[in-house]
């Protein structure tokens, strides 16, 4: 286990590797594509697919040094471990079941680690890596990368700073239409592991979308859930894991709200989308357009908070690169959670980047929305 | 009791009887505009207030002879029957609680009725009224607005012709903020009385605008509610009915969906919006932005669907009064549930209005949520 | 010529007749409305069609007594000048050409005169109207129906209590798509006489619809346009009048502006927008979302302002007939035209209402920018 | 002068050289994280400040070794043509008046060129430059960062696909409102240039975002203007060049439009907008929502096509990074003229790219302008 950080590391680049996230892989891409845009990082290694091929020739068209790319996950984190020029951290983009072993090998050897969510696909699971990351005092970035938007931390800042008074109403949604139809039984690959609980686990679309919205919404209104009734679908014939995730939340303090997922939206693309109401006004955030956030100040006009623009992003105006008005979009988003990483790694304050409690947090109630749909949306504690 | 239609009905104007409605009541209000928009009504009696001054003072002004502005509902009931040129329908706008012994009076005497929602505080009392109006082959209209709108009427014949394939989600939610402050202890006579469970029935926010949310609903969709489960909030101290109402719907057919109906979502006008997905395509209805539809077919863009516009309205040219791009708005969806009405009483076709059938449904919606409240959501069949 | 008003004057209805808009017409159908909708006016006169069968098949169905249903303008104006019961005032619902010969007949008789706009087919016509009309001090309103709007008034409010500080600049646009295609040679009875300049004047789309954007822009940023550089077009084939306005403004004081009219805008419905720029802030208004209207204050966040919400709008309660959130529309703005009127008509103030002033200032618009045109856009003074 | 491509041009990084866009540059930095994000470029030579040590304090920031850190353009010019691993290109994003001789410098010694708009401060001057660049052959991009979006590029081919028939009606508009005070007085470095003629040129708003208005007209419609008649205004006291160009455009074939750019339009932060009219439909491009086009067929319902869907998106597929609902942005946009200059200088086609053309058009377009605004907006040939 190597010591850190380093004599260089106010300046130098992060060194990265790769599990998973070969050529065509969507999420391996946007990983690469966040941790260049600010130019904190350099991808030197990499265990890129299950196949040696695929992994191999991934390698080379991503300049990675072909003694540095791994036929497995294993052999990689050995051999990292061991060189001084080793990687600081590793990227997790497999699919869901081997997050855990992955994260674990690495962060055995105090390699630190960014992983995408959900954490696991069990909370017992989860638990156990968190131990593992705490010990070595690693660091951890899970990437619910809408929570890198300017305007969901600036909505978070208004809610912490009391502009919408005592929360009443917590309204989020996550629809998609890709799989409206049985594509998983058509060649896509996307949708082929995502619909394999041996991969994907016990969740479908509440894995993979529910918890970004539900992290969305504990992450802006600082809620906890008390109780959740779910009621989950699976639309598509063929299918075995849900694909529609209804569910009623309590509040702790009293708020109420519902929570509504879905990969079977017909028409709907990405629709994440956050409605917060408190005695004093409101909040609407919509992940398609992400520059912008609604806010109804009870009793006035609503107003279009912007990126950049005064008065309400003061103390976000280091997460913007560019004024106002030039979009900034997911990717912006997902290089912002590398740039909180890059903070915290060379040793500066990174309280918003979503981690092992986010992933915990999704896992209860990944187990919370199964276990209550089990029992016919009885409500369930949290 | 009359018998109808007589020989002029085929052109001359309706007359209409008001009951409550005088001055300062906004829906009452609402009801003369869309009464006289097209032109097929006049408002020859009343009785318009409790009390006799505020009843008299208001027919004056709404140009109603003096002997046909009455004390009470009973006598103007008994007298208008008995005139040759008595009025032909009663519009019953009081308070809740008013609703059944306001329009089974003057059904008994063989007068049509156009009425507010909810129609009853009781589905007994609901199912009373409906016998005797049925019995006396009456035309019963009850003024869910909303479904006079071109673009909801386009949705639901959209739906019917197929274009959204089999139907799987349904989310529909009506929020307002201005019961968000306990209005209806400083003076704010609609709130007073909506507050009142005395007037109001058991039903708060539930009754005045879930009903309305969850007709829509049913009218655009065709489906049918076959269990819901409902958690009902009272946010505002002091407040006895619900203000809050969230719930989870199954629908016959496996179809699933939520409605949300709220009066303390601080920043909300008048925001009821409906989005209907199926396995073809979707549709997207705002109250607050009537004259367009947003209709999603899968794997094409979304095209903004306008009033009066081809090539999806065609069977609905009638509805609109203007070109599209001049908007038309909430008085003039109002009156057309009056011409539905007009058409319906001079002979002609009127299924699209909304009537007792509607009622019977809200009332059995309304009775099924506070059954499935009181067991902790538990779900209800209806 | 009759004395006026008369005792009864403050609370009766107003007596209207009407020249033009028999059965198929789309304007005269919109008075009519608008006319209805706040109960103050009856009509009860007409001579509504040039062809005598036409004129009296409207009639009946307007429930028009038949002896007041007239051949000609002129046998109108003489009888009704000479009934107790007469008309208090006359619309002028006819082809552009007949506007003034039309309220001529009736003002010399002492008759008030409400008139579609442009108030004539010339700027020698319409100041000869107008000294009739004031030589007898009648009441004239110009239906510029978009002045009617509540959030156009807002707007107009906003600049002359300085919230955008010194205007800079204006930008008005009004674009149609309905004359993109010779529908005149096609049977269209709308465009037939709109593209007649024996019937429609020398201004085509410059007359039907730049007159509007004009008058709305003046009317809300109180600026005179000092001098003007106009280029007209013609794209439909077969067509005499232009078709397609374009403009550049130079307003007193210094601020600049456009003016793009067009009836050739493939996919536009009735775009009519305007945009006002200041010092301080700006305002966007667009017509077929009329309760809205942006404002945004310099380095404020933009607040969308809708009608009958705090705080701007307080001078303007009582625009409103219902609360924000349940539109208006087109005709209740078209009402507020009416309002206005009556309100004038009681002897009540309505300094908002268009009038002679509008429409000699649209005249000496249209004559200027024809002028322009005929010079290869050169700077006309108005 | 070197020779190229080198026999490892089909995978290696082009290497580049920055001069210009030191620490605070607000363009330097947007290019360089245009070049990062697809990976195909490194940044390794750099004169990035006219002052020395700033020029060293950002080469170090950015990771440049110090020894090509220079002091001049001059020097790098000279350094780098004879290293055997000199910069491939050199990215000029300097002031205004320096883009021509900086160019030059690089492209006398067969170095390629990507370059900041305006071209030039004259005509002359750019010509001058693109006889040396097309002398050497080589590669020359101008960042004309709109052309990038694929809903533009997506616009551009529906127009060639003669989607909208004939085009009649082009209307192009640029707002910004940071202009709005006297800010380049009190201390704005960005301003301080665009403000003075020594280094911006004669043109100020004009060659800022007219440029850019320009060229996204030209570029979407494929239409050559013909003549224009041009009125510029300066409304900031002590302020020498336009801030407000407002002008008519007559295209080739008879096609009309308008193109207003302004600095000082209150409230707007970056608001270029495009619409196209033909005689079959309209499009409507809008640059702060980057990822949507509307696209309204004559006589359908609008189409909000996006990013990455079908089915008008074909050809553009490699555009997207990300599938749609995943907004992409400026920067991306930004990178994919990147990309395009990547894969010509590998060879390949790149028929998209702005480049010399553009600049030539734009500077005709700059000189066009003025020279109309001399003679009070009379109508110039292009």
């Amino acid at each position: 286990m190597r010591a850190q950080p380093d004599p260089q590391s106010a300046t130098r680049r992060i060194r990265l590797g790769m599990v998973g996230g070969g050529d065509g892989s969507f999420i391996g891409a946007a990983h690469r594509i966040a941790a260049r845009i600010d130019d904190q990082f350099e991808l030197v290694a990499g265990a890129l697919s299950s196949s040696p091929e695929r992994a191999h020739a991934s390698a080379v068209k991503l300049h990675i040094n072909p003694e540095r790319s791994y036929a497995s996950y294993e052999a990689m984190a050995q051999a990292e471990a061991q060189r001084n020029d080793g990687i600081d951290a590793v990227v997790v983009v497999t699919p869901n079941h081997l997050h855990v072993p992955v994260a674990r090998a690495f962060a055995e050897r105090g390699i630190h680690v960014i992983c995408d969510k959900p954490l696991a696909t069990s909370l017992a699971d989860a638990q156990a890596l968190a131990q593992v990351v705490q010990a070595h005092g690693l660091l951890f970035l899970l990437t619910h990368t809408y929570a890198g938007y300017p305007m969901v931390r600036q909505a978070r800042e208004l809610v912490q700073a009391g502009e919408l008074g005592e929360l009443r109403i917590v309204q989020v949604e996550y629809a998609q239409d890709w799989l409206g139809e049985p594509v998983e039984q058509q060649g896509n690959k996307q949708a082929e592991w995502r619909a394999d609980p041996q991969r994907a686990g016990p969740a479908g679309a509440l894995g993979d979308i529910g918890t970004h919205a539900y992290q969305l919404a504990r992450f802006v209104s600082g809620l906890q859930v008390q109780e959740l009734s779910a009621d989950l679908s699976t639309f598509v014939p063929g299918r075995t894991l849900d694909d529609h995730v209804q569910a009623m939340l309590r509040f702790e303090g009293g708020a109420r709200g519902m929570l509504w997922a879905s990969q079977v939206a017909s028409g709907a693309c990405n629709a994440l989308r956050l409605r917060v109401y408190g005695t004093r006004g409101s909040l609407h955030f919509d992940q398609e357009q992400p520059e912008q956030l609604w806010f109804a100040p009870q009793g006035q006009p609503a107003r279009l908070l912007r990126r950049g623009m005064a008065p309400h992003s003061v103390s976000l105006a280091s997460e913007s690169r560019i004024p106002a008005g030039h979009p900034e979009g997911y990717f912006e988003a997902f290089a912002t959670l590398y740039r909180d990483f890059a903070r915290a790694w060379r040793g500066g304050e990174s309280g918003l980047m979503p981690g092992l409690r986010d992933g915990l947090d999704g896992m209860r109630f990944i187990e919370a929305v199964l276990d209550s749909h089990r029992q016919n949306a009885r409500w369930v504690t949290l």
